[in-house]
């Protein structure tokens, strides 16, 4: 049995609410066991999800859009260098069994987007993602979660 | 001076409303000497778009997800064929001075989304994108068309 | 019925010799009416062999590894901006007809191996291209033109 | 410091001897505590490879062409979906610390060539490799070993 990989997107930059619960969630993850797969930069959503991952001991893969070493976080165990740009957002969400979404701006919607275009399943945490993908709820691949436990317990029900 | 390529993005699946205005801004983009790109299958807005260019003797472009031909539209003259699956969105949005987006579903949700992160203008052609993007509205990246002759008035404007 | 597809690939620098036949291989190409896909780069190769299409009203496409403006050749009339990096090679020979292969490198080289994996078939152009690919000329998917006449030749063959 | 990865290549199909010893350089990968990644599907020197370095207890990381879960080699613990199909050769190659090319066909020959141009470290074993490559010899990127040990002291002088 392969462990589960859960993507975890949202902005390079983010308030101070949506890194904490970004961190919070990492913790959670590893703590399962899980994988943490996420954009890899040293930034917002990604490094603090990473580190909460880490100190749990859980394994964290970053996707970059790099050609070259050194743009990853430090918390990244497995640096994977696509050199392919934003174009790696859909091999962010393919990769994951479940996508979480933080808050985050027009490169998190796009991996909403193409997260949903691919059937996979879209966690949003205290993210307001507006009304552009409601249809995606009635299908049963978009879901909401006020908090990092609970994300945890949704991706226990999905996976 | 290079002519001007407008992407024309919107569902596989859509309305005869959809389809009709799609033809009619292919058509206009034809008469004005423009080049259309689309995402080049036989299928929606993507068709009904290159067929209207091809009419007023457009030059159209087609961004293929495949890596094999012969899933081309027979209106487009250029088929890239990709082989990189939806990534293929991102191409499409890069090769295009102005985005316009018919509409549809996550795939072209995708494309506003890649479009705005990467800083390209979008037009929305009598396509109610919900509330996600409101933030690009202020930022003069997303506008709004009701019909496919305020498209073009748009583009002349952004060029 | 679709205007062929003509990649010629090569190096971004290229002797003087090199750089004349990509320039005659291009105006024949131009003169044939098919249309010339190739890097899209202002350098070497590419850029002689699309300013010899244009010189005879062929059209050019150019397939740049950037994710934004600025960086095609002149002589390129439709830059497609795939912002992948290198996998843009790979873009480019699925794309292509038939691949012609001009004096090169690794990159060019990668793009003799993606074609010939691909099963599209490489004509090398004055290209000692060493032993590598030898299993392939016997299948039938790679052949040798020291002029660029005889190139043209060939790819009428293989039409 | 994060642990090295070491990209094994190789051909979907390879003979005996050719499996025998991917097989026991994955082992030896596993051994050192390095990271395995390759290509990740459930053939030939990729499953060899990943099921020698999982028997030691290594990570083993697999690329994959795919845009949907199912395609990958059981002794791949990390399955990455990339969906660009070839292009994820691009991904194999830029992620590793060094390249490991063992015998292949055009497929193995775009990795050696794309790992080449993007300046990364190959390391042949007991491959043939022809004399296409021969320049890189030269400058300190291309390397040949005849045995999984030999490789080994390779990759320790070149990390």
């Amino acid at each position: 049995m392969r462990r589960p990989i859960i993507g975890v997107m949202g902005g390079g930059r983010a308030d101070a609410d949506a890194l904490a619960a970004a961190h919070r969630l990492g913790q959670l993850i590893g703590a399962q066991g899980w994988v943490l797969l996420n954009g890899g930069r040293p930034a917002g959503i990604m490094e603090a999800s990473a580190r909460g991952a880490r100190e749990q001991g859980g394994l964290t893969i970053g996707i970059l859009p790099d050609d070259r070493p050194g743009g990853a976080s430090e918390y990244i165990d497995i640096p994977i260098l696509t050199g392919i740009g934003d174009a790696r957002n859909y091999v962010n969400i393919l990769s994951s069994d479940v996508v979480v979404a933080c808050p985050g701006k027009a490169g998190t919607l796009s991996e909403i987007a193409l997260a949903l275009k691919n059937r996979r399943r879209v966690v949003l945490l205290d993210f307001d993602v507006g009304t552009s993908f409601d249809a995606y709820r009635e299908e049963g691949l978009l879901f909401e979660a006020a908090t990092p436990a609970e994300v945890i317990e949704r991706i226990k029900k999905l996976l």
